[in-house]
């Protein structure tokens, strides 16, 4: 029960933030031909970007509280605090998209997607430590290798943003697809749990 | 319970859709005049039929749901790709609204459309082919014949924007009847499941 | 649990309605004293208003439901149809505040809020009808005089309007007082159904 | 049941408001160098105090609630109000960014959150005084030290606003701090509720 709104607060917040991204795509005034659109591209695909990313903060943050009995006055603040990362996507989103990947949007937006990666490990840590009561996510975690290949890659993207953007765009591409491909043991182990009928 | 949360997010996610929607209605600065509001009408009238879209696709999600089972990691990405399409809805029907319908706007608005009917298919397709555990569903869809003619009328309207968008935006409406009229026999069981003493 | 999602969305939408009223009291640039405030009070006076309406609504919402067992497909339009005039209040809130409640954005004012009292009427109706399973609710709810008595003043306040705009504002807080004051027998039924220990 | 739809509005409610400060921070157009970001920083630096602030306010609520057993009519009323107050936090954040903490901003800003203060207040003795069925949250409220404390702060800083408004600023700051630092003996008591195992 305690859970639950937890969860349905984060749904909330999470829900507000994949959608208002699109309000930077504005309406082109008078304008009415499919040309006038043009401009509009690079805006659109960092949306699309920023949609699966947030998307997959949404899979996980699902399948992470999955598995959590138990939580406490410090998981509702660190829950906050990934929330809080996750609010500036759509700020970073416009200020690339707007500005066609150029070196310094390219870069801030590595940066908040490395805080959003930060704030995440926090959350499972301090689910984790939370007087050893959430046993099956520890489990389940295990190593978080995914989770710091990700931080090292927006690492490596944020420095190259400085050379060139396009390539730091690209690893961002990369590190949303480490996360998209499913993980087999996980999936399995999922297709169970899910089943309400078992 | 699992169920409950993808339910709960794409609820905030249809429920944001809606209504920020209305946004695109600016409030006319320093006109008082009932007359005033008129340049609005085109704005309004694509306001009213997305409304309606929107709320078919809430309805038929709910629907559909209902009769669900057993969700896994696949479901999740469905559905997400269903509400990114909707997310789009906003947009073009402030485009089309403010452009008075003319053949691009109607055009694209015909093409987000598609898309979510497509996007619609392959989650209902995903949710029948999930381990067979969803039988109840796979009844309930049939054939899914009004899909089928929905996604044929929508390559129409497309098409015929060129020519004569009015007659594109004619084949939203019929397309939006079409699923507004309910149909008795789903209705028929959709009655008894309603009723939660039974 | 089939009631739950339809409540679940309506309390979104109007979570949502409730709260983008007030992003029309835009912040004012470059001007930072008390006095550069004055201009956003008659603004300011009608989200007061609309908030208060909308808070009505969702509490006769909140009460109605918990009397409601069986929900089918009208429920379900009713319903949105109830959300679509909800979802107009913010524009004719805006309307009507930045022009200091002049004669037409008055009346327009009190003609959505008339079609919501329709709306609410309709849903009510919809609900009672439904196949005889909701007889709480055709009780409490009686003969709807609260409902009546606000149509008929809509009506007076709408037709005021082109004569003296502040009457028809006058009419609206009367309307809202008739609601807000709480109904002593009702109240009572409340205090022990609500009470979930009992 | 009747308490989880008041949390589920109020959730949204709030996760609404506290993504909608982000729309403050406005995406600079044709620029996108990172010192074209330095004006935002005040922005900024008010989102981050704003944020916890709601933060604060939704955790309160999630406490407050976990303990009560019984709501009535007022009590939708004094959450409604409580949401009033909290709604114009992204106005008066909105306006103390872009104006660099000044007086008259600062002033208002206290003004708010003294509001906001005082609704938790009235929510409170509202929930308390419901007819003796919340024994729980009265023992866990206790003498209300922290309120008490906090609204004498807010008094304080709205005062000084006039003389450094920088002060007010590091005055709010400190009331943030009480609330967000931990409350050991609460905690302890949260701990073992939080199981839901137990």
């Amino acid at each position: 029960m305690h859970k639950g709104r937890l969860e349905a607060f984060s749904d909330g917040v999470i829900a507000i933030i994949i959608t208002i991204m699109v309000l930077e795509i504005k309406v082109p005034h008078e304008k009415d031909h499919i040309k006038d659109l043009v401009p509009l591209i690079p805006v659109f695909i960092s949306y699309v970007l920023s949609f699966i990313y947030v998307g997959i903060y949404w899979n996980n943050h699902h399948h992470t509280f999955q598995r959590v009995r138990s939580i406490n006055g410090p998981t509702l603040w660190a829950n906050l605090h990934l929330l809080f990362w996750l609010s500036l996507i759509p700020f970073v989103t416009g200020w690339m998209g707007e500005n066609h990947f150029s070196q310094w949007t390219a870069a801030l937006y590595g940066f908040v997607l490395l805080m959003n990666g930060i704030a995440y490990s926090i959350l499972i840590n301090v689910l984790i430590r939370n007087g050893g009561k959430n046993p099956e996510l520890r489990k389940a975690i295990g190593s978080d290798t995914k989770g710091k290949i990700s931080v090292a890659l927006y690492l490596i993207a944020i420095a190259v943003s400085m050379v060139n953007s396009w390539i730091s765009f690209g690893i961002y591409i990369l590190v949303a697809m480490i996360w998209f491909v499913p993980d087999s043991r996980i999936e399995k182990t999922m297709n169970s749990e899910y089943t309400e009928t078992e």
